[in-house]
């Protein structure tokens, strides 16, 4: 059961970032021989993660991005303007900013009656992981997608069964 | 109103953080003169972090600790059986558990209805830090408490009002 909402929610979080990425002028492709269970987004310096909760889901959803992924999206969403800066905050809230267009759009494709979502939660760091949980109970799952023109971003899907 | 509820929330949950670490056998006291609006976790290698969702809230709460102060808790919640390493998954989940113990306390002293949270979503690495979100109408609180016999660990409430 869990496993088959957990399918649902990867597909449909999946291809939001890929929709919502191309109207922002950024092209990401899954890379497919990498798709994994549990967490791994190897050389992530920023993630942003929204809490899924309501209509019988627990959850959370988590965009992670290496610097060159950070900067494709930051030069994207500002058309320049603004450095792709890891220490800057406005430049760091770039990530939660696409983090909310994604999960909007998820969340209206998902359509779960009573299903509701948490602002970002942005965590920026040297080496981050996000750590999967040691529960029974508790399925993770990771897309890895390149940037073009540079970078890796990863979307991590974790329910709650 | 969002400055209202986020500071019964802060207090219910500083206050749960405190007696069940009393539980467990970590001393914690706040230190009042470092407590911060927005977000200050100086040192923090882990952030455990779970969403508020429901009867119209709209929030995140995180607990961040330093090396030390997760040392603290993972000895006396492992009861010296599981050694304090930030690579290692087991110890690192330790954390979420924590977060659980404490998000659940004050979930039923809250008592809000429709309320309801995420499982915690850990995250490790160097320097880490929470981004307090760049948009108005998002409150963020910081409580830092030191950890007895040594460290720190920070209460962080975001709430979108």
């Amino acid at each position: 059961m869990a496993g088959e909402l957990l399918s649902k929610f990867v597909n449909s979080f999946g291809a939001g970032l890929v929709s919502v990425s191309q109207t922002l002028g950024v092209t990401v492709s899954l890379v497919k021989t990498q798709v994994t269970q549990g967490v791994n987004a190897p050389g992530s310096r920023v993630a942003a993660l929204v809490g899924l909760v309501g209509g019988g889901v627990h959850g959370t959803a988590a965009l992670m991005v290496d610097a060159q992924g950070f900067a494709s999206y930051v030069n994207a969403m500002s058309g320049g303007m603004i450095p792709p800066d890891l220490e800057d905050n406005v430049a760091l809230s770039v990530v939660g900013e696409l983090t909310n267009m994604v999960s909007g759009q998820t969340l209206m494709k998902l359509d779960i009656e009573g299903m509701d979502l948490t602002p970002p939660q942005i965590i920026a760091g040297e080496n981050i992981k996000a750590v999967p949980p040691q529960k029974p109970g508790i399925v993770s799952f990771t897309l890895p997608f390149q940037v073009a023109p540079q970078g890796n971003i990863y979307l991590v899907v974790s329910l709650h069964g």
